[in-house]
């Protein structure tokens, strides 16, 4: 088994079925030693968390959706890369929150792919970061999570 | 003629006039193989397509807004590159769409984008994409594009 | 004195301390010849810039505000690269305006930001952009930056 594969295991996640896209695009492209992710939205138990953070949604509800999304952004991954040990690097992370005007939190909502990635990946997991608030969605979702991710090559 | 403006032809597509920047920056940056487009705004005939989806605009208005951002992402490309044959692979496209809280389509909206990159460079078409909703645009805009593009080196 | 640090002087700019990020990422991925720089919030005088544009805040507040964000991502260049100098490109900035729904001016905004990497880098801070509305960003700050930068090697 893998090292990447054997961590999950150890930390007991399971990563979720690769969603398909929701639209004309693809989920992964991997060009010129990076790989770029799509946006990711938030399925829990194959059920897509909806919402908005500072109105529906509780503080912890959001991070358990950021965290959703980081696992399916890992599932896409393994998916398009044939495993996750290819990953170099987890260079970027964009975060995107689903927010009532007052809501100011989205660093800690998006924590939750963050501290996921640091889990997961150790130092090759500590990446940049964007987090912003947004008004609506896709279907609705609480959170949106796209990433860059720095890979070797096919061996 | 080239083998992707051929494409161009046979699908009845021409490019507008690549605008100008409305602010202080450049339209595409090429560095280490990949060429960086700035967000693009929808002008079809000249003119910017401004609303909110969801409140001003029909679905169908916001698709025709992302494609005219795509073909304005390609005239972009065609100034910079020199030519479209130089386009390796679409890699990612980020699409922000003017939304009222309860529009949730900005996955139909975006294939505006999407579904013209796959008519006219096929599988070097399929992209990586994120898209959200945000309460107001540059102008008023409806949707904006921008995009991460692998370019061949010149010849 | 490089050659950077020698422009900043001319110019009169101080370069912040670089802040901790705000959650659990890191500022600055150096990976492939590009550095990413985690989405950076104004400081001024070590004080946050918050509020909305078009609401709170006036245009000019707003463009201080972005260059305060660009004052910061180059002060989290200068201490992950170890020097400005091995800045090759400005590539992208990513632009995040903290807007009331009829707020249309986010280019004006981010000129903030621009203006000061064409001041400090000439040629190689003619970047590509993105500018967009959003309606709440973390800690209730008025603008948010992000950046791509092409590097140079270290000698």
């Amino acid at each position: 088994m893998s090292t990447i594969e054997n961590r999950l295991a150890r930390l007991g996640l399971i990563l979720p079925t690769a969603a398909a896209p929701v639209a004309a695009y693809v989920p992964v492209v991997e060009m010129g030693g990076f790989a770029h992710v799509s946006g990711q939205l938030p399925l829990i138990e194959g059920r897509l968390v909806t919402g908005r953070l500072g109105q529906d949604l509780a503080l912890e509800q959001g991070v358990e959706a950021a965290r959703a999304c980081a696992l399916m952004i890992l599932a896409q991954l393994r998916l398009a890369l044939g495993s996750l040990d290819r990953v170099e690097r987890i260079v970027k992370l964009g975060g995107f929150v689903n927010s009532a005007e007052g809501f100011v939190d989205q660093p800690k909502v998006i924590n939750g792919a963050s501290e996921l990635m640091l889990a997961v990946f150790d130092d090759a997991g500590r990446h940049a970061r964007s987090a912003v608030g947004v008004p609506t969605l896709p279907l609705g979702a609480a959170v949106e999570v796209d990433a860059i991710v720095a890979v070797r090559p096919r061996v």
